[in-house]
């Protein structure tokens, strides 16, 4: 039996098309849209490469890019499979952020090749929104992009998810009065997520935490294959403990899975520091349920799905944070703009209305898109990487 | 001071935008178009590729690819500038053929890269659009991608304007009652679109045609550093003749000139077989102008211009050739479809309508794009490369 979800997609066909934005009813309209009027425009363009930003739509597309390597919690399906989650996205671009995003998935899986094929695209995008792209050549083409383009570059998979961890972060504390700088926390999961997370929350000034994987503790005295694992690990795990996802749990402030189901019993959360955050995020299935976290002790608990109270969905992150970020002309997404997303996403929650229950916005609330937007495009000015005029 | 054309580019900020289509107001929709319904429609797709034309927007998307190499007749002019040419095809490709068609302009000019690229983008979109790629490259490009991709590849500047000229071949040839297997044509300018025509015409049943370029008639004796004028060369000029334009055209009863300005005399139509037929179509200036055609004794005179009657713009045929071609789900664009849509357009002007100054439909008649749509939908399954069911 077919799943109302993939009933909706039989009908949608496709989750966006085009719409014209020009006249084209008469010869007229034909030759200022068209030949010959268009030369005018592309002649202009011609003179002066930052008209395209004035005389094309390029000042709100933006590029959903992926090739197929790790979409949601699927793994490796190709880029045909990958394409309803990128028009998804597309749709969430335009629903909650007015940015016109195209849905690409490539063929191919090389990290050079991605890299290439996306430089080649730069001319005709304002920004390019990576999505699903495995780690580690994740971390390698998202480097490498900013380096070599003059436009955004977003690995959504890493930062979205880290910003809105973020804020779900920055309003638990208000509830459970504890100073960000004097916090443990454990991330269980060091794949492209679980590291912009950690990475990220050191710059929110957290100072203690212990990243995890299926290898146990991650340890800067290990020496690791994986790059991306001796990386974090030389900033986190200041003492240098060894052991497994349950010796690193105990006596913590605050858990982030971004890992598998099932992974935490609630032991481990009994085990934890009093007034425990827990946001367990694996998708379907969490680390560990809602009721069994909150049964367990936990204090405030968090989850990916709508379900429950608390979604963490990095679907508040991307339109807003491209709104803001085409507005300014930016140049970059930077950490300014990042930690801004962040803060916003969490004040969308006044303090009066803050509870255990109650520390994040809804992804279908449009004035938290809105605020994202407002303060990315301020701190994109704050930190100098904007090109339009304010 | 600014022109018109470019007062409504800096108003219109690009000629489309992104228009979602399916629901996303409520928790419930979100989690039916993107996590975690969204997986069922990925899975589907991964179990049966085939499906992505069902479960995504693919079936309807067609991706307009230019390198800026060849812009109109502004030459190379590069991805930026090349932009408003392509965002106004795909303005005309939904209005005239309901085609979501998406601009991609390519920072790359290298044939390989270009190929590559294209490749890798073939999981997200129906059919493939070249656009002002310069020659001889687009040859290469165009002919390598029909046989490695399976969706339908088109090189408008070659194959639009063929099937247009066509066209109006068909139509001019009723007025003046010759049998088009014993005419004689001249064509000017062995570029994309002059050796593409001049193939087209020979399918279409023309015997005679001398194609001539800057260096004079092609003329197989002689051997040429491009590839494509020998290839010409040897299926035309079956008489071997040597000489320049105005010798060429002495005795001939059509002329085709997709070449430059102001090439050909007034004496060169008196020179012309009796009733001939002029088809001057350089922009924006023509080989002769209109005016000049019909006071030296044409009797049917085109031009790429809609000022003049019968203007000839292959406008007429990308929206509905993609039209029929995506609606049949065809492999490929073939011979068949091309000449079915040569003469949908010419039937579009009825006996009784048909005059010297009225052989060609309108582009903004949307009945033409229509019949173009369903003559190509109906040759895809007799020339069986239509994969959708009847």
């Amino acid at each position: 039996m077919k799943s109302k979800a993939l009933e909706k997609h039989f009908e949608w066909k496709g989750k966006y098309e085009t719409k014209i934005k020009c006249e084209i009813e008469t010869e007229e309209d034909l030759a200022l849209a068209y030949t010959p009027g268009v030369a005018d425009a592309c002649m202009a363009i011609y003179e002066n490469k930052d008209l395209s930003y004035e005389l094309t739509g390029r000042a709100n597309n933006v590029a959903v890019i992926t090739d197929g390597t790790a979409i949601l919690g699927l793994g490796n399906i190709g880029p045909e499979a990958g394409m309803p989650v990128m028009e998804g996205k597309c749709a969430l671009f335009k629903k909650y952020g007015n940015v016109d995003a195209i849905a690409l998935c490539l063929k191919t899986t090389d990290t050079e090749e991605i890299i290439k094929t996306i430089k080649y695209l730069e001319g005709s995008f304002g920004g390019i929104n990576l999505e699903d792209i495995s780690a580690p050549r994740c971390f390698e083409i998202e480097k490498r992009l900013k380096e070599e383009l003059d436009i955004p570059v977003f690995h959504d998979d890493q930062h979205g998810t880290a910003i809105v961890v973020g804020a779900a972060l920055i309003n638990a504390l208000k509830l459970v009065k504890k100073d960000i700088n004097k916090i443990k926390g454990v991330i269980n999961g060091a794949g492209a997520a679980g590291i912009s997370i950690a990475k990220f929350l050191l710059k929110l000034g957290v100072k203690d935490i212990t990243m995890v994987d299926r290898c146990g503790i991650l340890n800067r005295l290990n020496t690791y294959d994986n790059k991306a694992f001796n990386e974090i690990a030389a900033i986190t795990n200041n003492k240098c403990v060894d052991g497994n996802l349950h010796d690193a749990i105990k006596g913590a402030d605050f858990f982030v899975g971004v890992s598998g189901p099932n992974l935490l019993f609630k032991e481990d959360i009994k085990n934890m520091n009093k007034d425990a955050i827990v946001f367990a995020m694996a998708n379907p299935i969490p680390e560990i349920s809602y009721a069994d976290a909150k049964a367990a002790g936990a204090k405030i608990v968090g989850t990916g799905s709508s379900k429950n109270p608390n979604q963490i969905n990095n679907a508040l992150v991307f339109p807003g944070l491209f709104r803001g970020a085409l507005d300014a002309k930016a140049s970059d997404v930077n950490d300014c703009m990042m930690i801004a997303a962040s803060y916003a996403i969490a004040s969308m929650i006044k303090d009066e209305d803050l509870s255990d229950e109650n520390i994040m916005p809804k992804v279908i609330n449009k004035k938290a898109h809105e605020e994202v937007a407002k303060a990315v495009y301020k701190a994109a000015f704050e930190s100098k990487v904007a090109r339009s005029k304010k």
